[in-house]
């Protein structure tokens, strides 16, 4: 991963904004810009801050992950906080010569802030967003290969769960097939396993349980790995038993409505464009009411990060841009249908990444 | 659980510090006021929020949770939005006659309380801190049963771990026996375990890794579960082969210090004191400078929770109250020693949950 280059091209942008100094907190920005792994114990335990100026490259951590930041991030120079990153800023502000500095609005938190501004009196605090994004979004051809090696271990044990699909399978039992297929395979999950059976299935984010999956009814999987990083997510909906007439029509409207975004999503269009291509045929199939979320999002080091592909916030695709193409169609009562794959935005139009052709034809 | 107590309860809360409604977005929050289980996807991606005034109770979420939300909060009426937060809240601000609402500025990033106050020109927004959580500290008995059942399952999980340790297993393999062992249960776990052999047991939270555990060095395990949202926490140290005399020393001097915090906690001290009844048993053994955490901190829906038993914001103990005891020695390039307990402050004292007795007497 080209740590240099982000590094210079994040300071680029900072000159442009005009920005002097930036506190880089989100664990995924940290990551990409210094290489240092840690995750975040939670929203108010933060495991580091990078601040970056012209000339500085300081990582700003406490004493639990001292070790780690000076091994992983060796373009960083390591400063321990002992009593929180407002008074170590407050002593560095001065050295540094700083009169304001950028944070990221999207991820402090608003207490927070307010104890910057307090402690740090006399420094213009900046709410920035989307500077590390903006960088993020474009791909390097070493991560859209980490992303393919993520997306390679979560169609493998998906393939091996559909194999192993029987009616009297509890929901969490197959969910936990994703879970010890994936550690057996040295990777993790990038977020909890969906497997949602029968009327499940109508909840879009539904958590599995103790329901048994049957005949005849939609089973919802929507997985995704996590290794080295780098993210995957995917979802296949499965059948046992002869199909129904109902099955066969709102599926074969749902694979129609991703193959046809598949092959008309170019660069250069907007993201409201790209999910209108899906969102046309489920709503000329009558069905507009059941797909209630957007067609896609991206995925990187994230599970969920631009570009969004929605109506929503429309913004341009571009080369090297990896996101989901996920239509779906939610029946209260009787189930889903949700399919999707994960594509990259090419110099002339989107490939389609992975390989496991779990979809049914009939 | 009571949850008519709990929206009584914040209801008188509210009224106290002068506020007509509240919105309650951290996850933990909603689920102990109203049931509502969702997890948020992340930072930016809210499952919902309740809005809570003296005679009205909503949970406002998005299509993907609505019916999870009337399942699990009978007791709240669930508005869906379609277009975000702000807008149905700018609908139903008129509808209800709002003046001012409180959120909560412990989880709200920076820039959607900017975007709310935008969006409901003419409202006052309120930053809160600590409402719920001041009603969580205090755990009601059902609680303490949930989060004794969890910390009894991890405890049978770290036992049966510790049956199998055996020279040459790889630390991910160890983590992985806690990971599965739990899911075997019907559990989840209540955040990645650590187990950190020879010189990573000197980084408090150390990421388990393909290192192979030897004999003759210390092997630091600190996991815990979650069921029905429950957490627990615990840590032993482990030691294969014969107890070198530093071993001995040093661990001897981490559970004097657990010990010794464990009966002289009692209600009505402070956390800055409980802290030191420890703190000082390391510092007169010469160790002061390698115990860089605090003591402890509260568990409940969440694995870090107040109270903090620390020097650097104290607070009060009361009854009622759950929390670790967990001191710590690390000595970079050797290794670490921490222990850490489970602990109800009672009426009288402080009662030491579970009874896993891995310690090591020499």
């Amino acid at each position: 991963m080209n740590y240099v280059g982000r590094l210079a091209a994040l300071r680029e942008s900072m000159a442009q904004a005009d920005l002097s100094a930036l506190l880089v907190s989100r664990p995924e920005n940290r990551r990409y810009i210094s290489g240092f792994k840690a995750d975040d114990g939670a929203l108010t335990e933060s495991s580091g801050h990078l601040l970056v100026t012209p000339d500085q490259a300081l990582l700003l951590t406490d004493f639990r992950y001292q070790e780690e930041a000076a091994e992983e991030a060796p373009g960083f120079a390591v400063k321990v906080y002992t009593k929180g990153l407002d008074k170590l800023l407050a002593e560095l502000v001065p050295e540094l010569g700083l009169k304001s500095i950028g944070f990221e609005e999207d991820y402090l938190i608003f207490r927070q802030v307010k104890t910057l501004a307090k402690e740090l009196d006399g420094v213009e605090l900046k709410p920035t967003s989307d500077l590390v994004a903006d960088l993020r979004i474009i791909k390097e051809p070493a991560e859209i290969r980490a992303i393919e090696d993520s997306l390679a271990l979560i169609e493998e044990v998906l393939d091996g769960l559909f194999n192993d699909l029987r009616p009297g399978m509890m929901e969490e039992v197959a969910a936990w097939r994703i879970i010890s297929g994936l550690h057996e395979r040295g990777a993790g999950i990038a977020f909890e396993p969906i497997v949602a059976s029968g009327p499940n299935g109508a909840k879009p984010h539904a958590v599995p349980g103790s329901r048994k999956i049957r005949e005849g009814e939609t089973i919802v999987m929507d997985v995704g790995a996590r290794l080295e990083g780098y993210r995957s997510d995917i979802t296949r909906t499965a059948w046992l038993g002869p199909f129904s007439d109902k099955f066969k029509e709102v599926y074969s409207v749902v694979r129609e409505a991703q193959l046809t975004a598949a092959e008309g999503i170019k660069p250069g269009m907007s993201t409201e464009e790209a999910d209108a291509l899906a969102r046309k045929v489920i709503e000329k199939a009558g069905y507009g009411n059941a797909f209630g979320h957007s067609l896609g999002h991206g995925v990187g080091l994230e599970t969920h990060e631009p570009p969004s592909v929605s109506p929503l916030k429309s913004s341009e695709l571009k080369p090297g841009m990896i996101h989901t193409i996920e239509p779906g169609i939610y029946l209260p009562g009787w189930g889903g249908v949700r399919l999707e794959v994960m594509a990259e935005v090419t110099e002339t139009g989107c490939r389609v990444l992975g390989g496991l052709n779990r979809f049914y034809t009939f």
